[in-house]
C-alpha cells in the first residue's frame, strides 16, 4: 500500500518532492521541536494518482481517516464536535510555489452545529459565527468556484443594513444572517448546498487542491517556467490556531534579516487580534516586529529564539509566518526568503563570517543578475519625476542629458561639454559616433536586441528601445508622446532598468560596486557609509572567490584600445572577439566605397595601400592594451553594402536629381554598385569568409596589418598573442582555402621584421552546418569560437533585427519563449548544436580550444551551459566581464555539488 | 610478408581495390584464357606504403625481382638482353580512373645495347630505334618531368633536317641521332642521364606512378569527386606487344555494342601498323571494325569471339583496347563502357532479354539523369544555327519563340497564338503569368536556383539564366549581346540542356519518352521508328519495374488542378506540397493589400469573407484532380510584403509625386505599410507559422476553406484525403498553438456538412531547430515534411536568391561544392539534420510519416539518401515524378545488393 499521508512528525525538508515545499518545512520545524500546530500532509503522489485516474486513489480515504483520528486523539477534540470542535485549514503546497493554484481554506470543520461548540470553547460567539462565515465564503469561492464578488456584495449589504463600515463591527446576529445568506448563495450559484459534514468539507477541499494543479493559469505558468507538468501538489491539513481571539492574539510575517538591505537582525510586521488574511487585506496598519516586543514580550522573545534557531538550521535568511493565539506562539510556515541584490551579497558573506556556510556556498547564493543590478547607477528613489513615456529596458543605468536627434549633433554637443540623450527611430552603424558620445539612447522602434540595444549594452550605455508611443521626427528635431513634446535641447532622464523616460533632470545615485570594479577597493571605500562598505567588501570577496574556483576563462569583445583597457580593468583575460568592421566606419567608409567601385586590381590595391597603415595602427593599439593576453581578431564579416548608402534613399536621390535636371554622376555610379551588391537577405549573403574568398586581397590585407602590428609590438618589447578568426565558415574547404591564401603572410612578415610570430588560425562556429560538420572543420581550425548570435539566427531562422519587433512580444506572451533566445541561449536547439560541435571537434582534435563570443557569453544562465559542455572561455562586452567571472565561478561550484541545481 | 606483387594469373575483377581497375580486368581476362600479354601488378597497398613512408616498402624490390624472373622464364627473354630483349610497359591503374596521374611508359627495357637486340629480334632496325626514341621521351617527360615541348622541338628539327613531314619517314640514322639528342635533353633538363639499367628504368617509373597520386590536379579531382585520398594506385607491368610491326599489325579500340544508340553489334576503330598513341594522335584515319574484317579476318574473327565472351562474362557493354602483332591478337584492356542515355536503357533491356541480367540489374544500370535527358526535346543536331550568347542551363529542353520583354506582352501574344521567349534581367512572382505563358525563359542574372530557374524547372519550361553577356533593356524592349541585338518579336531558340541561345528558328525534335509518359505506350509507338520504339518500350519496362520494387512513394508539388492532373498522369501518388501563396497572386494581390492596410478586425474579416469562396474553389479543383490520393496543403508561408510593391520603387514614386505636387494618398498609405512590414532579411522574418500566429484569422480562414472544399468533395461522392501542413515551425509550442486555434474548425465544418473529415496536421521541418528538437515536435505533428530548400538555406546560412550569382560559381571552381546544395542534397550537413530529425521524431512516434517536399525530392542522388534514412515519400515537380519513380526503385534495389554502391 502506497503511503499517501504523512504526519508532520514523519518528514523533513529533504522530502519537498513528496510533501511539497510548505509540508516539508512544517515537518522540519516539527522535527526541530518548534511549536507547529499538529497536522499532516497528503503527498504529491496522491495528487499524481488523482490526475492519472481522475479520482483520488482508493487508499487515500482510509489513510486520511487514520491521520484525522490521530490528530483528534492528540488534541482531544473532534471534527464537527458540538462542544469543542477541531478545526483545520486545508492548504495547497507544491514543490515550487506557483500562481493560479487554490491556496487555502480555513476553519474547515465548522457547520451549523459545531459553530456553537466553537463559541462555547472560545467563549466568543461573535468570533465563532465570523469564522463560520469566512469558511462558507472561502469554500464557496475556491472549492465550488462561486464568483467571489457575490459574497463581497452580501457582506457590503449587511454592513450597510447595520450602518457600520468595518467587518469587525458586525454584530453576532448580523453574522448569523450573513451565514444564511452565504449558504443560499452557495446553493444558488453552485447548485449544491454548503456541505455540513466536516469530513466532506475536507475531502472536497483536498480534491479542489488537486484539481487546481491543472488550471489554465497554472499550466501556463509551468510552461513558461519550464516546471514539469507531472509534479503534482501536496495538501496540508493543519490544526487551526487563531490570531483573532483578542488582544493577546495576533499574526505576523518576519524575516531573520532585512531582505531589502541585508542588515543583520530580524525584521517583520505584526498585527494584533487578526488572522493572516487580514494582514494581506491591509485593513489596519501593522506594527513592526520591534513594536511586538512591547505588545507581547513573551511571544516576541520566543519568536526571536526560534528565528535564530531557524537561521542556524537552514543556514540562510528565513521568511516565516506565525500566529499568537492567546499568548501562545505557533509557527505556520517557513522558507528560504527572497532578498534584494545588495542583501544577497551581504547576507552571503555575513553567513560565512558566522561560520554557517563556506565561501563556495556564499558564491552559490548570489548570481550575475544581482551583480548586474548592483552595477548600474539608479535614480534617487526619493526624487519627484514627470513621466514622458515607457519603452523596453534595453541596457540598464540611469542617464540624464539633453535631447538630440542625430549623431552629428550628439558628437558636437558632447564635444562642448554637454551630456546628451540620442533619440532616433532606430539606429544603424552610421549613428555609432553619436551613440558613443551619448549618455543615453532612446529609440521608438526595435526590440531588445536591435542595433541600438546591442551596441548600447556592449558599451554599457543606458538605452531604452521600442518606445512605440513616441513619434520621432528627426527632420523637425523633436519627438512627441501624446500631448507632450520633446524638442532638441530639452533635458530627459532615462531609467534603463525599467524602460521609463522622464522629462527633466532626475538626480542619479552612482554605483559603488562599479567604483570598486574600475578603481579598486580603497577608492570604493573612501567615502562609503557602513552598509555600502559592507556591500562592496562582500562583492570583492565573492568575486575573488569565483576567480579562484572557475574553469571558464573570461575574455571581452572589444574593438579599440580604450575598450580593451577598460575590460582588462574589469578582469578580462584577453579579447575573444575584435570585430574589424567597426574599423571601416567614419572616414574610412569612403575607402570601402572606392573598393566597391574599383574596376581594376590596381585601383583595389591602392585602396589596400591606404588601409594597411590605418589597420596596422588599430591593431598595435589593441595589442598594447592587451599585452601578454590572447587577442582574437575576426577578419571582415559584414556584407560590403553595409558601408554604402541605403538603396531606397539613394534611388530617391537619383530620381529626384534626374527630375530636377541636376544628375550627380557619382550617385549614379554608386547606385549601380549598390544595385549590384543588393541582396534580398544580406544576413544570408556575400559576407564573412565568402567575401574574403571572393574579393581578392581583402583578407590578405587584414592579415598583413595584423602580422605587422604584432611584429612591431614584439620589436617594442611587448608580448603580442594574436589569434586570427575566420567568420561564417560552413565547410572545411573554405577554411583550407583561406589558410592557403593567408597562411604564408605571417611567416613573410616575421622574417621581414626578424621576429618570431605564432598566430593560430581558427573559425567562428556560427552556422548549423559548421557545427554539424565540426569533425571535418577541426582538421583545419586551431580553435573554435561559437558565434551564438548568428547561430541562433540560423538555427531558428529569424534575424535579430527583423523579428523582435514583429512577433517576439507575442511569442513571449504565448509562451513559445520564456526569454528571447538572443538574450539567454536556447539550450534545446542552439545548445544542441554547440554540444554536437564540441564533441565532434574534440573527436578530431582533443586539445581544441573552444570559446564563445556571442552576446550569450555574458548571460548567466548561458554561462552555466557553456561550463557544462566544456567550453574554455566566454567573451562578452566589457561591462559584463565581472558578471561572467561570477557566474563562471558559480558554474564550477554548482556543477560539483551533486544534486544541486543551478539557480541562475 | 605482405604480398605486393600479383601475377596476372593470380587475381580477378573482384580485386579492383587491390589491383586497380586496369590490373583487375587484365587478371580477369587472363583467368578467362584470353590472349593477354603476360605481366604482373604492383598493388595499391605498395603505393599506400610508399605514400606513408616516403619510399617503396622494403619487400617490394625482391617481389618485383621474382615476378620479373617468372616473366623472363615464361617468355624466354630477358630485360636488357642484347639479342632478344624483353620489353615492358609500366601503366598506372587506380580503382577509379582520374586525370592528372602518370599514364604509361612504353618500351621499358631498351638501352644502348638492347636496342640492337630488338632490331635483331624483329628484323627491323628502324623500328628498334624508333621504339628507343619513344622510350626516352616518354620516360623523360613522365618520370623525370622534362617539359615535353623540348622533345617535340628536337623531333621537328630532325624532320626539317631530313626534309620529311611525317615521323614515320625518318631514317634509322636520323632516329639514332635523335636518341642521342634526347639523351642530352634528359641530362640537361633533369640533371641526370637517361638510366641505362632496365631495372632502374622500371623502378623509377614505378615510383613516378606512385608519386603522381599526389599531383595537385589529381588531388583536386579527388576532392571534387569525393574519392578518398588514401586509396593509392596500382602499377601494371605488361609485356610489350607491337602493333607497329608492319601491315599484319595494328591496334584498335572497340565496344561490344554501339555506345551511342545501344544498337546490338560490335563497334570500333582499327588502325593498321600503329601503336595506341598513334590512334590518339589521330595521324591517320582509322578504319571501322567492319573494315578490319577485310584487313585481318583471322584477328577480326578472334576479336569478335572474345567480345562476345567478354559481354557474356561481364554481362554488360564492354569497352576494349587491343593490338595485333604480326597477325596475333592481344587484349590490352577491358572495362565496362560508357554510353548515352538512350543506349543505357536499350542495352539494359536487351541484356535482360538475352538472359544475362535480371530486371533488378537492368534498373540499377540506368539512372534518373539519363531519363531526364531522354525527356527533353532537343534541337535537330543536323540543322545550322547562329549563336547569340550562352548562359546557365537552368531547365532543359529546346524552346523556339518570339522575344518579349514583359509578362503582359507574353500573355497577350500567347493568347493570340504566338510562341514566346520571355527575356528578363531576373524574374519575380509578378512575372509568373508571363512565365507560365512562355515557351522559354531567358534571364541575364541569377543562378541555377534563382526564381526563374526554380519556377521554370517546376513547370518543365525551358530556361536559361545568368546569360551575363546579355544586356537586357526592358524599357526599350530589346537586348544586346556584343554587336547582336534582339528586338521584341525577333525569333530565338533556347537550348535548355546546354545554355546556348541561338538567333532564329532551329528545328526541334520532340521526345518520344514524354509522349509515352503523358499519353501511354500505344500513342508513343504509333509513328516511331524501330530504334525509338525499342527505347520507349525499354523505358516502359524499367519504369514499371521500378514502381514494383520501390518503398518510397512519389508525390508531386502542385498548386492547381491542371498541374495535379498532369502529375497524376506522370505517376504522382498524391500532392506532397500545395503552396497556397500562389493562390494570392494576380487579382487577389489587391486583397492582400487591403488586409495589410486594414485597421480593424472588421476590415480584415471582410477581406477573409471575399477570400473564402476563392480559396475553397482552389481546393475543390485540386482535390478533384487528386481524388483518393493524399493532398498536403501548406498554409500561407511567405512574408506579406512579397505581395506588395517594391519598397524602393514605391519610395521613388512617392518622392516624385511629391516633387511634382501630385501626391497619391493610396501610395503614401501603401508606402507606410511597406515600411512597417519592411524586413532587412525577409527570409528570416515574419513568415510561415509566425504570420499565422500573429495575423488573426488568416490560418483559420485557410483551414476553413480547405475543410469546406473537402466537405463539398465528400458530398459530391469524392474521396478527399487532405493533410494540413504548417510551415516554418521552430518550436513545438508554435504547433500546439496552431492546433489549438484551427483544430476545431475541421470538426465544425464536418458537422455543418454532415460528413466525416479526418485531416492530419503536420509540419514542415525546414529550420535546424525543428530538426534538433524533433522529439518534442513529433508530440504535436501527425507527419513531418522536410522542406529541404529552406533547411539548406538556414543550415548553410545563405539565401537561394542572393548567393548563387555572388559566389556560387567561384565556390564550385574552388571545390567547396561539387554541385549546388540546392540541386543535390548536402548529405554531410543538411542530411545530418534530416537523419537527426527522423530518428528523434520516430523515437516519439514510431509510425510518424516522413516526407520530403523540397526541390531535392526530384534529385536522383538525394533520393537514394532519403531512401536510406527511411523517408516515406518524396514530392517533386510534375516533370520529375518519373525520374523520382525510377530512382526510388533503384534505391530499393541498390540498397539491398550488399556491397553495391549507388551509382546515381
Amino acid at each position: 500500500m502506497t503511503k499517501y499521508v504523512y504526519d508532520f512528525t514523519e518528514g523533513g525538508r529533504e522530502d519537498a518532492d513528496l510533501l511539497g515545499g510548505k509540508g516539508a518545512n512544517l515537518a522540519e520545524m516539527t522535527r526541530l521541536g518548534l511549536p507547529v500546530p499538529p497536522g499532516f500532509t497528503i503527498t504529491t503522489e496522491a495528487c499524481k494518482e488523482f490526475l492519472r485516474q481522475g479520482h483520488v486513489p482508493d487508499d487515500l480515504r482510509v489513510q486520511v481517516t487514520m491521520a484525522l483520528r490521530r490528530l483528534e486523539d492528540e488534541l482531544g477534540r473532534r471534527l464537527g464536535d458540538v462542544n469543542d470542535p477541531l478545526l483545520v485549514s486545508v492548504r495547497s503546497g507544491a514543490r515550487f510555489s506557483m500562481p493560479g493554484m487554490m491556496e487555502t481554506v480555513l476553519n474547515v470543520g465548522l457547520n451549523d452545529y459545531s459553530v456553537a461548540g466553537l463559541a462555547k470553547a472560545t467563549g466568543d460567539e461573535r468570533f465563532a459565527w465570523d469564522s463560520y462565515r469566512r469558511l462558507i465564503s472561502m469554500f464557496g469561492r475556491t472549492v465550488l468556484h462561486v464568483e467571489g464578488g457575490v459574497f463581497e456584495e452580501a457582506l457590503e449589504e449587511a454592513k450597510a443594513t447595520q450602518g457600520v463600515t468595518v467587518d469587525s463591527e458586525l454584530s453576532t446576529e448580523s453574522l448569523q444572517e450573513l451565514v444564511e445568506r452565504y449558504k443560499k448563495i452557495v446553493l444558488d450559484h453552485s447548485g449544491r448546498g454548503f456541505p455540513q459534514d466536516p469530513r466532506e468539507q475536507l475531502d472536497l477541499a483536498t480534491v479542489a487542491v488537486f484539481s487546481s494543479w491543472n488550471t489554465p493559469r497554472a499550466n501556463l505558468y509551468r510552461r513558461r517556467e519550464r516546471i514539469p507538468h507531472d509534479l503534482g501538489t501536496a495538501v496540508n491539513i493543519v490544526t487551526m490556531v487563531f490570531g483573532n481571539l483578542g488582544k493577546d492574539s495576533g499574526t505576523g510575517v518576519a524575516f531573520t534579516r532585512d531582505p531589502a538591505t541585508g542588515k543583520v537582525g530580524s525584521y517583520g510586521d505584526y498585527l494584533v487580534n487578526a488572522q493572516g488574511e487580514d494582514v494581506v487585506a491591509g485593513i489596519r496598519n501593522t506594527s513592526t516586529l520591534a513594536e511586538m516586543a512591547d505588545i507581547d514580550p513573551g511571544a516576541y522573545d520566543e519568536l526571536q529564539t526560534i528565528m535564530r534557531r531557524l537561521e542556524t538550521h537552514y543556514r540562510d535568511l528565513c521568511d516565516i509566518e506565525f500566529t499568537v493565539e492567546r499568548g501562545r506562539l505557533w509557527m505556520l510556515q517557513t522558507r528560504i526568503g527572497k532578498r534584494t541584490a545588495a542583501a544577497a551579497f551581504r547576507i552571503a558573506t555575513q553567513l560565512v563570517d558566522e561560520h554557517l556556510i563556506t565561501m563556495d556556498e556564499a558564491l552559490a547564493r548570489v548570481n550575475g543578475e544581482q551583480l548586474t543590478k548592483l552595477m548600474f547607477p539608479q535614480f534617487d528613489p526619493r526624487s519627484p519625476r514627470e513621466d514622458l513615456t515607457v519603452g523596453l529596458a534595453a541596457s540598464p543605468g540611469a542617464a540624464v542629458g539633453r535631447a538630440v536627434f542625430d549623431s552629428a549633433t550628439a558628437t558636437e554637443w558632447v564635444a562642448r561639454g554637454e551630456s546628451v540623450i540620442l533619440i532616433r527611430r532606430e539606429t544603424n552603424p552610421d549613428d555609432l559616433e553619436g551613440m558613443i558620445a551619448a549618455d543615453g539612447i532612446l529609440t521608438s522602434r526595435g526590440g531588445k536586441t536591435s542595433h541600438a540595444a546591442v551596441v548600447a549594452r556592449g558599451m554599457g550605455t543606458t538605452c531604452i528601445v521600442g518606445a512605440e508611443a513616441l513619434d520621432v521626427d528627426p527632420v523637425a528635431r523633436r519627438a512627441r508622446a501624446g500631448s507632450l513634446i520633446v524638442a532638441e535641447g530639452d533635458t530627459l532622464s532615462l531609467d534603463g532598468s525599467t524602460g521609463q523616460v522622464f522629462l527633466g533632470d532626475v538626480p542619479v545615485v552612482p554605483s559603488p560596486v562599479v567604483t570598486y570594479l574600475e578603481f579598486g577597493l580603497t577608492e570604493a571605500l573612501a567615502n562609503a557609509d557602513e552598509e555600502t562598505a559592507e556591500l562592496v567588501m562582500s562583492v570583492d570577496r565573492i568575486l575573488r572567490h569565483a576567480d579562484s574556483v572557475r574553469n571558464l576563462r573570461v575574455r571581452t569583445n572589444a574593438d579599440t584600445g580604450p575598450d580593451a583597457s577598460r575590460a582588462r580593468t574589469l578582469g578580462a583575460e584577453g579579447i575573444g572577439l575584435c570585430r574589424t568592421e567597426h574599423m571601416f566606419l567614419g572616414d574610412r567608409r569612403m575607402l570601402i566605397e572606392r573598393l566597391v567601385l574599383a574596376e581594376s586590381a590596381e585601383e583595389r590595391d591602392s585602396v589596400y595601400e591606404e588601409l594597411l597603415p590605418l589597420q596596422r595602427n588599430d591593431f598595435v593599439e589593441l595589442l598594447a592594451a592587451m599585452d601578454d593576453l590572447p587577442v582574437t581578431i575576426r577578419l571582415l564579416d559584414p556584407p560590403l553594402h553595409e558601408f554604402l548608402p541605403d538603396r531606397a534613399d539613394l534611388k530617391v536621390r537619383v530620381a529626384l536629381a534626374a527630375e530636377r535636371g541636376t544628375p550627380n554622376e557619382r550617385d549614379v555610379a554608386l547606385l549601380a554598385a549598390v544595385e549590384r551588391l543588393h541582396e534580398a537577405n544580406p544576413m544570408l549573403g556575400l559576407r564573412g569568409v565568402r567575401l574574403g574568398l571572393v574579393l581578392p586581397g581583402l583578407y590578405a590585407l587584414q592579415v598583413r596589418a595584423i602580422a605587422e602590428a604584432a611584429a612591431r609590438r614584439a620589436t617594442d618589447g611587448g608580448t603580442p598573442r594574436v589569434e586570427i578568426m575566420i567568420p561564417l565558415i560552413a565547410s572545411v574547404m573554405e577554411l583550407h582555402l583561406v589558410r592557403d591564401e593567408v597562411g604564408h603572410i605571417v611567416d613573410e612578415v616575421a622574417t621581414a621584421h626578424g621576429v618570431s610570430l605564432t598566430m593560430p588560425i581558427g573559425t567562428m562556429i556560427e552556422l548549423p552546418r559548421a557545427a554539424l560538420t565540426a569533425r571535418r572543420i577541426a582538421e583545419a581550425a586551431d580553435f573554435f569560437s561559437f558565434g551564438t548570435n548568428d547561430l541562433t539566427q540560423t538555427t531558428w531562422g529569424f534575424s535579430r533585427d527583423d523579428v523582435e519587433g514583429a512577433f517576439f512580444a507575442q511569442y513571449l506572451d504565448k509562451g513559445v519563449f520564456t526569454v528571447s533566445p538572443f538574450e539567454s541561449l536556447d539550450i534545446d536547439g542552439v545548445g544542441e548544436l554547440i554540444r554536437i560541435a564540441a564533441a565532434k571537434g574534440r573527436a578530431t582534435r582533443p586539445e581544441l580550444k573552444l570559446g564563445v563570443c556571442g552576446e550569450h557569453g555574458g548571460d548567466p544562465e548561458s554561462i552555466h551551459f557553456f561550463h557544462s559542455v566544456g567550453i574554455d572561455y566566454v567573451s562578452c562586452s566589457p561591462f559584463r566581464v565581472p558578471i561572467a567571472r561570477l557566474e563562471a565561478g558559480r558554474a564550477a561550484i554548482l556543477s560539483s555539488l551533486t544534486g544541486h541545481q543551478s539557480t541562475a
